[in-house]
């Protein structure tokens, strides 16, 4: 495997009882392509339990406004991404270019460290 | 509880197999200061085992210079935190400070989208 950089992981903590991390973005994008949960869960390797709860959570974060369930959604039914769904991936993904853009001679100069000792 | 902003949390990967976050950070400064493992774990609520493998792992990510066990120190003998090893710390907090401010407005945006809902 070629070795690359460093990568940066950035997660935002809502009033201590939220979060909104690279995981649930991934799971919200997958959900839009494929339009279930479960698939979803699938193909991120968890359980169709995990993905609904973290999900949940999101949605309650932001007022139930990122995903509307069909009936049946909690046994395996459909799901549907909102516009507002998307634009906070979007969101997300415009904040993590940003920060590794903001970091990026910090990345390196992390890396250089770790080289030293070689 | 009053009610805060949104706060980031932020970790480094590398190589795809060791990372660098808040807990880790968090763990060196504690047996810095507490001169132990075991106390630095007692801590943070983990076990001495789990304390031991995070430290270790931050330990070969940067070729052993981060901490000096003493002898015993697995069984919960003395450890002390190198410079290199409080160098690390201060960087990784100027990195988190310098992500927050780039990220400020961002953080807020986010966090007014949270109140639209209302």
């Amino acid at each position: 495997m070629p070795k690359t950089g460093p990568k940066l992981r950035l997660r935002v903590e809502f009033d201590g009882e939220h979060t909104l991390g690279p995981g649930k973005v991934r799971l919200i994008e997958l959900v839009d392509e494929r339009g279930s949960i479960s698939a979803a869960a699938r193909e991120m390797g968890m359980s169709y339990r995990h993905a609904w709860e973290l999900l949940d959570d999101v949605n309650r974060c932001f007022g139930g406004r990122v995903l509307e369930t069909e009936t049946g959604g909690r046994a395996g039914g459909g799901a549907s991404v909102t516009d507002f769904g998307r634009s906070l991936v979007t969101r997300f993904h415009a904040i993590r270019d940003k920060a590794i853009d903001a970091l990026a001679d910090d990345l390196r100069a992390l890396e250089d460290l770790r080289k030293k000792k070689r």
